[in-house]
């Protein structure tokens, strides 16, 4: 059991988003969740109210933005509200999942950038620091002026293949898309594997005849992307890979939303086993060969670093597994 | 028919909230709504793509927060940012009705005051301008410091009973609620009626046992509200007032939400007709007796006078009836 | 004798506003009153000079706004300007009277918020808190984005009277205006009395006949309102109180300036005892019946639970006298 | 007779700081001055009503902060709040005399800087501009971000001066005081004439012995300062250069204040002419020989051209008069 | 000969950045260079003085912020600095090329984003809009809240190589590195041709053993990239494409930094044609195969649109040559 | 040796501006300096890594702004950015030579207030204080909300000279230039003895003829300006006032910049002894009869007594040496 955590300074808080890594999280810091009540009225209106003294506490509300994203966000930003009016010391946002990510730049004639809108909001409602989780984009953390810790989980999901044996040349990390590439890299570098692309002749949002670049036959193949919705992206691939020779294929994504019909799409895809971290609290149905790796002690320990002041890029490493015997 | 406007430097759009009241607001202008595409993905989030050039328009967006407010909400943030990054001139946010406005205070330690979060949220988007009916508490003016202005719907209400005869001495206007004297007293002023008070001996959020402050008996009673959302306080104020000994009861709001049962409510209320106007595009079920007065007139004559920088002040006048014969 | 307070943190100073609570203030809360000059020159220009190190310190200062409040406010942006240049940790102004609070929204078109414009002066001067004794409406609250701590006078008055055995049903809570019902009510839940109010046929500003709505025959009445300017509001509702067949008239306000011909007013005026908090400093004569009762242990309280971030919300409650003997 | 100006969007308003400069800058530019009430309340409150529309409108507001400077400096700060919110396009201030702006820096340890703490308050407030007098010192130009026009008062002295023939080797131009060095020299400049100094052992504040640095036997002497207040700084200037040997002493500011006993000082110094504009409305008495110049011409032009998006800079240079015949 | 533009309220001024560029936008515009004079001190500081007036004015400040950045950077905040005080109406900042835009994210712990920064300080300053030319990472555009129209080079790009014949299936567009596979997309989509890319098994900053993830074999490789600095990635990558057996190797790139080396290297490598825009006015030796691509026409069609509040849009097609004869 | 310094939240970086002073003051502080990276790219972008974790650190970050001051504000800048980002506590600017001060108004029309707009950038920045020495003109200070310290160095130099005997009525201090006259004023009460001031009858910008205003005939003079730049007005005022019979002179600056043939001309004027401070590293050549004092344990002293919250003022005082024997 985890030792009750000293500084009284520090009050953890869940909203509705995913009040189970909530739950996981202030046990791994030793930290009880506090109370506070969040009620939806008939004509959707939310009322918060903060059931016990955060004067001059350092706040830390949990919450992950994903579906409906639009009740956490201001679900979020009210507590933000009602934590700055109570005269709280400081408000760090702990966001295992960052909803919004990807519309990060205008992607055509009068759009909107709607993660920046989301940046400033937070920030003009009075939050102080932000904690996330594998954002979209790393230059997110540039849509805000505040300190952005943003954690990584290639590192966890490098120490489960690792544990597997998989890993070196006779794997290979496939980027189901373009834009992905870089996260394939990342994971490559941990597994001392060659990576490789699935690229669609035309735009992406009109995807038709995907191709590998890249070798895979013989190999087996990791899939990684970052946000898992539909289940659409990997389920192509997998066949695309499969018909490039692949012995094996895995997949991984920092976040599982398993939007509609993700679980009977997957589960009809050449996939063996499809790893996601609990970043999500989807009330959507699994695909059956689902893995789960927990980002709570990950965040529990990036909490308490901030609180102590102590750095937080020893997180940034692989935990290997032993080497010998 | 109403003749085409002439500006060419004006655009109306319209969002999901009510675009009824848009499209009326639309042909009493004479400006066409200009085209505008917002999808909702599968998790929730909501894409604005602006289908027409905005670059050096002056924009009007037309948006009732009412349910679900946090989905309006957010598509109106979303189109106020789209139309700032797509060189819009100036943004004016029209809202018939106003979500959040009753969170106006904190009402007890360590609540949010929703209503100046809201606004904090809009200005920062970049919101220019606001025009608005009937604000829950005319103070969420002074939230902002970009211009408000702030239609009134008594005149509205005036004229139509002024049109019935129900006015005078034999009338009395009833605020159902200790926190509506003043809008009451508003209505007295044009009907030259006297006010009654239903007050409740605990605080409103716990009422259990209403009275009459004033008196009733013999005449007939306007029971007036800003916002009709449960149908409650309509409900009981009614039937204190009919025990009271009111010949004649009629309803008015400004607003009508009509959440989950209140139309079964108001239609066993002893209440001979329910006026609001069409601020809200509710889609529960609605009373019997309901009657509904358009408020897009109103609010596309104070477009207009805004657009060519003529005084709105004009607007807050009834049109009295013909006196004579 | 008050115990000095050990944290050597914090300090407070007062201007000219109302040096008196301030001396109470400190003398309550133990903390002496630092050292500031403020002298005026003969144009009318103020010029501060804080004489003692205020470098990391929590400054307090303690500033009725009333009159001349021009002068008051401008003595009290000039203040905070020294403390944040001289590096002042925080800066907390406390507010026993908040002038201009009345200006809280556009009555007439193309009229100011002044109220709005106070909090934002405030806030752009460099204000890190308030701390402030029953505000006009609570609505002003929200016109700033920092903490604001707004006192209770009611609870302070209700002890008052129930020691006094004012309370019950044969008392009446009489609401002198309709806009100041709300806390008519307050008071009301505290002695378990009905409540009345004063309504005038046409507009506040011009009140000519006014009328009881309420039942005040053979009650003893207590008059209610939070500031007591010229003495008009209580005067007149003091006659239609005694006309509509009152045995006693008593009234309370938390604000009292008794500007002009307030106290020959008031000496006219059928009431037993004004009673008002020492929130004012006024330089004006004094009605012969007057009561004071002193926020001071009420605001010094506040200050040291602010300085220890403890809750203030235990400060709403009301002291009931001893109940049996 | 002025020809009445075309443009209709610009509106002149005065407030009560000099309402006779702005009678005459109205006259001159041929802009009528517009309707505007501005009440000061038994508390001391002011209340502003604009009564007539500036919606869209580049409002000109004319106050000067001088005595009472705390009363002039509220009711402009709460005219602009009306007119932003009443949506005038742009709100210009027009401060013949710039009140607090010798508080430009801290002189002593804890001081504030009133002059920015002004610039920040009108900021705020919702100014868009400035367009003043004669700063007492040119860096306060740089406490504002948004465009400060500062009109020079030298060239119009020169002018003056030029105009009797006092110019050349044979005058002398004196500060009586080391920080007004910069101005004597300008004038020096414009009338080809050497300058001198008055300097005190001790600091400014406390000036026993001051002595002449420079040469003024034989010659025409005048003193140059920005404002003259109590008219000590003159007085005493004036006696040290009569010992020095000036044959006639003039004395020239931009600002008369004329503070107390001014006018008795200066009329016991031997100074021949007093020469001030019409920046400052003073009712304090005038010495005798006291000589106004108009700055409302000057200012009038520069509002017309800051209007019609003319440069301002051909207003620095001096009108010489005729040199021939 | 371009016929000179008629609207008056426009001036374009050009910085020390690239003076080239921005003469041959202005001829292509019709608009000449206003006047202005910036001087650098041996101190190394710089002073502006604009030589004609700006007063209402939309003002174009067109300034690459290449080598040396630092310099360039603050010539350019100056300017802005000068041409806001001196009352211009908007200043757009016009930057063909945006120094620093690389450092647009954390790549390791405590590490700056100094593109964020850059946006920032622009912001602060003054700017109301930017005009830009093929942003390193279109993500940089949300680190504005002003609009930032970024302007694409492939269309540019596209148009010469389909006027060469290099399109189709027997051309392979290359990414010299991960990162830029989006736009290596982007070309090929234009030219219908596949899409290679170089791997590189260690991080991009420690690149020791590169391989091709594709197919070049036989085909015709372009090399695409955004930025041609030191000429190390393209030389490497012609290397590998080389050895892969490519036919032919082009390289184009939309900023031509050739920093120190860059020419050597790039004349010993297989590159048959090194394409650039003249964003940058490098003065740094270029390799003997380069060829321009004038990007003046462009921008100057987009300030020409901006200006008349026309849609950009429409530039980012590609202009295809005559298909048949 | 100075002890370590105990508080470990402290931290001092250098960049480089003047890694000399910055040495000088970390030992005088008994505070290492901490560990950072910044190198510049071949395209002159400087990217900076703190190697060190500044979490919850007060950061003191010493960098004068001298040639190459646009370089090493940028380095600056970023710095803070990175700070900021890494969740450092506080970040104050220690800046021995503030670049760009002189530039503190518009001295014509259309020039910026470049000083003002380095305050707002490294405002903007993240910057939480700002220590300085000898700041060209104290109205800098109030270019800054934040708290700006301003050390002065002619305590330090009156020390230097009461140590030599350079004190009373046979001394007299020569300001050689109109603006500098306060410093004169300044060092004069410290010596008790005269001033005098070279003026120029043309603008200081372009000087011919200069004459003394005071008298210096035998008296041993001391030109005292505060920075020392092209040599030009000290080598020009010395001749002056030997010409005018001065008997030795001295010259001192707070700040030594000797650009480009400073030292030659210097070397040829009749100075006995040029005095400066160290706040610049200069590379230029340096005069031969040249005197340095230290301003490192001036700085030292400021930094803690800044950081453990005891007041600076007594560091402006002198420290006389002794009287007797």
């Amino acid at each position: 059991m985890v030792q009750p955590y000293g500084d009284k300074q520090i009050k953890l808080f869940t909203l509705n988003g995913n009040p189970q890594i909530a739950e996981k999280i202030a046990q791994s810091a030793g930290i009880p969740l506090g109370k506070v009540s969040s009620r939806q009225f008939s004509d959707g209106e939310i009322q918060i109210n903060i059931e016990e003294s955060v004067r001059g506490v350092d706040v830390y509300i949990i919450q992950s933005t994903s579906y409906p994203v639009n009740n956490h966000l201001w679900e979020l930003l009210i507590m933000v509200d009602a934590c700055k009016r109570a005269s709280a010391n400081t408000v760090t946002v702990v966001m295992p999942y960052f909803g919004y990510a990807r519309q990060d730049r205008t992607a055509s004639p009068r759009e909107p950038i709607t993660a920046k809108l989301v940046a400033n909001m937070l920030v003009k409602a009075g939050v102080d620091r932000v904690l996330t989780l594998d954002l979209h984009a790393v230059q997110v953390q540039g849509f805000f002026d505040i300190p952005v810790d943003n954690l990584f989980t290639v590192p966890l999901f490098a120490s489960h293949y690792l544990e597997k044996g998989l890993c070196g040349e006779d794997v290979v990390i496939v980027s189901p898309k373009n834009s992905g590439i870089k996260r394939a890299r990342g994971l490559a570098e941990h597994l001392d594997s060659p990576i490789a692309i699935i690229d669609y002749a035309q735009d992406d949002s009109d995807r038709a005849e995907g191709y590998i670049i890249g070798d895979v036959a013989g190999k087996r193949a990791i899939l990684i992307d970052d946000i898992l919705n539909t289940g659409k992206t990997f389920s192509e691939a997998a066949k695309i890979v499969q018909e490039g020779g692949a012995t094996e294929i895995y997949a991984v994504a920092s976040h599982g939303l398993f939007a509609g019909t993700a679980a009977q799409l997957l589960d009809q895809a050449p996939i063996k086993e499809i790893l996601v971290t609990d970043s999500v609290a989807s009330k959507e149905q699994h695909p059956k060969n689902i893995a789960f790796l927990t980002a709570s002690d990950l965040i529990a320990d990036a909490i308490i670093r901030i609180q102590e002041r102590r750095p937080i890029s020893p997180l940034f490493n692989v935990a290997h597994p032993e080497k010998n015997n």
